[in-house]
């Protein structure tokens, strides 16, 4: 009898690491995407230590060109077998700049990253879920999907963008017993980038335990068909609502 | 060792009942709150029938008396223990009506129900969770909180003093380590009472299914602090968004 | 030929006397309500001084008591015609606490002023406003209609449920031809008592002209009825949007 | 002394017809952008038969090409002279399909009409705008921008992206003078097309009157910049809300 299968796609050193241990823990062999393998060594290291045995793939594929995503999660499946749950987890470091000063390639690249390439990704493993009646497709997002922003303008681009598609594929499929949701963070990883970026202003339960919010995708994923969530946001105890 | 406590506050027949019985099955004992014990009949043989032993108590109170669910909830916590779970889940049928032909008592009489009620169970039960620093307390809500309705505005009313309510509550004390949650029905249950109303246009999965719902507010209880949902909908695989 | 009126519940002197000047010097009579003549001493000279000649009437009545609202709607309506346009912009100064230390008795008061209130004066304008199938109701809302507060837990309750009443009222009476809006400041208002409040913070532009707010009122006023707002949001030029 | 000067974007025979002549009757030059002269036609005559003498130029341009938009903006600036409104208006007939037959291509191209375009014009006109201190920029949308659909998902993805745009420029540009707005039409327009594709089901002030909606684009381009809207929604009387 075969293990479940998640698929992770954007399965770095922060939040895909956490979903790589938390899914292996409980008895899931994985399907990792990432541009590279060495991105992917430290969810690889994290999901075996969590459950010795387990079963960690690695394929490398590249957001910015959205076919070799959809290609890479077909041969997870193919190889794993049936996907229980996808993550669509790609986060490209979208620079600060104001509006004015975005390029057409930068606007258009953000929305492959954050839209085209999520889509490629689910249009992969969706048929058959819904063939089978069964599992999850979680996008990781964040507030600025709810506002746009004077200094982070193509991050809200490609978040905004993520919502529709994640809410268009809920409303069209969810019938079929998939269970699809945009899942936004409300708050920044507790990550070293960013414990580097809080500088002398950071302090613990500031910023989201990665493993923290890797057990609430548990918890989403546990979710009965009769009783879903499809938007979901995660921030911790100490945070200000930002929105 | 004593066992973990849950109290719901309207503990009735449709979600109430299925509420009682997923938290004794997990080993909580129960303090029930209603109009009258006999209300709380299906509510309390549901608990037991999931755990034999689970210690259920009822006590009397009314809505529509705000202090009489303050002293329940508070007379409950000294006998039962530290509460752990806090369920706010009173649900008057306000009648249909269009706008104009609510009386300034029905709008009183809601806001009293849904708001007023609500905050006087959690005056009672938040001081204490704030000093232990741990805590949940949700309030069961419907998507009449995210918009007016023309032929339900009572209900609609309540809702959104209630959502109101649970924000403000959520800002305040999350910090403390309370996890307070306005949680969103997007859809009726599927109780007798509902599935009359609904005649022949009733299916299954059109309606939620409570122990469904009971289920997600169990999995939303167990999140870890660092990544807390205050605003969750919950809606049935087959339900057509209705916002 | 009689003029067009005007009635404003919560005429005092600050958007209350704009919205007096301007709807005055556009040829409406006025119809003020307010707890005191003294406190709409300021919005009659206003008026008068905006056109002399204008027909501005004042009568008293108290939110706390929404019968009496009814009531001096109604005599206005009597004396001077035909309402076209209504505007419910009672502002209570709800006191800064946190959620815990509400009463039960300020909660409802809020309720009171804020939700009945103004549903008592629409119920007095409304069945006219249909059967001439002509007619504009706006409510004076805020930022606190969409989110709770940590330390005005009053306001914003008395808020989101104004809210629930407009938008119950425009989607049960908008076919009737009555333009019903929610009209939300996303800021405070430039007046001597804000001024105050703000101290030393206080820079030109950082609130909003209530001059400029009442101008926008009557562009609002004058949308035609195949292409209406029902919920408003007006902020300055130099306001962070808060929401 | 010369007329104030306004540009549209999509200036083809529906709402673009009627804004040409609102703002010509007005005053206004007009600058007219859309993918044939001939398509630009109906707009041309309209704003002539409002204003005799009003100067009205078409510049070839294809939001598919987004370095067109910007070309054919700045070109009318040149001639014509300070932009005071900028109105992006472009609509393509995006498909009605469901999620999982979208291709990248189509996701790609509704994204650069919708959203590269928009910005393209808005880049073209902005930096003007900000050094005058004055200005209007209106992106005409749709309720799409808020929610994601089964059976036109390329237009809520547009769309979506769309108001984040328009989000990040009212944040970053309001304070130096500019008004910046999204409009949100909650309705069909009652144009020829429409009309044919409701068929039986037509009927009058079902759809949004372009001539109403124009009217009500002006209006909001007279809102003092002390008390602006920046996200507006516009639906007809007769209209059941859909957001």
């Amino acid at each position: 009898m075969s293990s479940p299968v998640c698929l992770i796609v954007g399965a770095g050193e922060g939040l895909g690491r956490s979903l790589a241990a938390r899914f292996a823990a409980e008895g899931f062999d994985l399907g990792l995407v990432s541009r590279t393998q060495a991105g992917s060594r430290a969810a690889t290291d994290a999901a075996v230590a969590a459950r010795a045995g387990a079963v960690v793939r690695h394929r490398a594929a590249d957001a910015d060109e959205p076919a070799t995503i959809e290609a890479a999660v077909a041969a997870h499946a193919n190889e794993l077998g049936a996907i229980e749950l996808l993550i669509y987890n790609v986060c490209d470091g979208f620079p600060r700049c104001e509006p004015l000063d975005m390029t057409y390639q930068q606007m258009e690249k953000s929305f492959r990253f954050e839209v085209v390439g999520a889509f490629a990704a689910a249009k992969a493993a969706l048929p058959a879920m819904r063939q089978r009646g069964a599992g999850s497709i979680f996008f990781s997002s964040a507030t600025a999907a709810l506002r746009g922003s004077a200094s982070y303008p193509l991050y809200s681009l490609g978040k905004f963008g993520l919502r529709a598609l994640s809410q268009s594929l809920a409303r069209a499929y969810a019938a079929d017993g998939v269970h699809i949701a945009h899942i936004r963070l409300d708050c920044d990883l507790d990550v070293p980038r960013m414990r580097e970026l809080y500088g002398d202003s950071y302090r613990p339960g500031l910023l989201a335990d990665p493993d923290a919010v890797a057990e609430s995708y548990w918890l989403l994923h546990r979710q009965p068909r009769a009783a879903w969530s499809n938007e979901v946001e995660l921030r911790p105890a100490g945070e200000n609502w930002t929105c």
